[in-house]
């Protein structure tokens, strides 16, 4: 990896701000972990940012039970380009702004998560956090929400470094 | 149907108590919008009372984002006998109790709702509501509870009598 | 509903003409269950068409496990006019067209049905053929297809008919 | 790692021995890749023997679209001790004998990864074959089976040496 590219490459979209409010705190989990990171907005973030990067964390709003769909076009049509290949092996990682509980948030960051495994990207789950990323919803306590995305951010960080880093 | 047999039949399984403690406000949803119903553990019900009921709601609690080994139990054994078809056209319906976003519940609620679909039974959504069904967790107040359950209780009844009484 | 307005409303898109393949055979299922049906591909389908049909059935490639991103814009936008509520308690279905087994298409159908629960819309399995909807695969012989997909346009429309004519 | 503690851990039950029939194959290809490999059925695996190993590859029969009852009560029972904790970081996987496309085994072989990701483990998907894990159904021919089993076989000890023998 070139000297300055940064180790991990934060996408997303927000509907009510929600999910954009869970970026700086997965940000600052990540810088935390050690790692290195940039932030994109769906239709600002470039393919070659995603060829670049050792782990690609998405963020969308709930919309339905699933993603956005200006995430699934980013993934239908940019990330097809050279499909498949081009993202096997690196990290996935997904977050997901909600509304409340049994609102579809849970169905929404899967339905992420299966993107990336399609791509033959490595997830990996969190037995002490929300299990399969960040959910934040209406009524979650900001200091909840800051704690579960500083401590994700970490876990992708340290699960880069794993695979990157260990030589 | 059989003039004293109930329309709806709950089966649940609890483990801290939460799941368990959905029942009540259900129940009184399915009452509050003119319907009959029975409850039972999973470790008592029986077949014939599936087969009589013209709608099953099943309540499990969140083991490892799926339902419960005992209710897998309950289908893969006990709900086998002449599959495919005895519990075909009935009304199917889950409730949830969980942990915390994220935890699992809303791909528990789902996994049973797989298994409902997988007997040819039919599922409504709650635009106005959760969406799948009941999903309780560890910080939502009663009250929130006792409501969305109190009408989702009423949904599944009408869903009964849409199909079942409309004659 | 308005003598001349179809009971149900076919919507669809497909990438190799796979999924597209599949529309004449559910076509003809309604029909000979003694339903009326119009299609329309996802950019020509118009919003009053959507609320005027009693059934509306889905159909969509598999896009990495998920719904192809034009039929996602098509209910993150259009149909979320006047949500919550339009499309409540009308009947749901989906169908796809896929690749191999394990690659999605299951999925994928899964992600269409949770937008049609978050409607409010009725979903029912089916014991006796594909149990979600039907799915196409690449060496699906054509002959199973045409069953599969006759199959289940005769039970969306039994559906129908049991929620909407049973008086 | 003691000297001779296997790197992988197959535990598998089966119903009409589809699901058996893909074990061989996929410990054929964990040799293949380089690794060392144990199998043990649902009934006879210790979990010693799961707190020993650095990768756990679960294969279960397609029951009502979600994992076997005993798959299910061996993580509901056994693998509750000591959770959360003992299975992080480690390497899961899952694989499937169904019967038809649509007929519940992308759904069960999902439902059995959200189980390891609860436990915190790490899970990679494959580009170039099935996107989850293999997927075996009623039709598939023996040749594509022993090829798909085979890779992922590679596939799984390959991220196992990449998370633990690149130093």
């Amino acid at each position: 990896m070139e000297e300055n590219t940064p180790e991990l490459l934060i996408i997303y979209t927000t509907k009510n701000g929600r999910t954009g409010g869970m970026v700086e705190s997965i940000r600052q989990g990540i810088i935390d972990g050690g790692g290195t990171v940039i932030t994109r907005r769906v239709d600002e973030v470039q393919w070659e940012e995603m060829l670049a990067a050792e782990g690609i964390i998405v963020g969308t709003p709930v919309r339905f039970g699933g993603v956005d769909w200006e995430i699934k076009r980013l993934f239908d049509v940019t990330a097809f380009q050279g499909y498949p290949g081009p993202l096997d092996g690196k990290v996935g990682g997904a977050f997901v702004g909600g509304g409340r509980p049994g609102g579809g948030a849970e169905l929404c960051l899967l339905s992420m998560l299966h993107i990336l495994l399609n791509h033959g990207m490595v997830i990996q789950g969190h037995a002490l956090s929300t299990h399969y990323g960040p959910v934040m919803l209406r009524d979650t306590p900001q200091e909840e929400i800051d704690l579960i995305c500083n401590a994700w951010g970490q876990h992708w960080t340290a699960l880069v470094h794993r695979l990157y880093r260990s030589d």
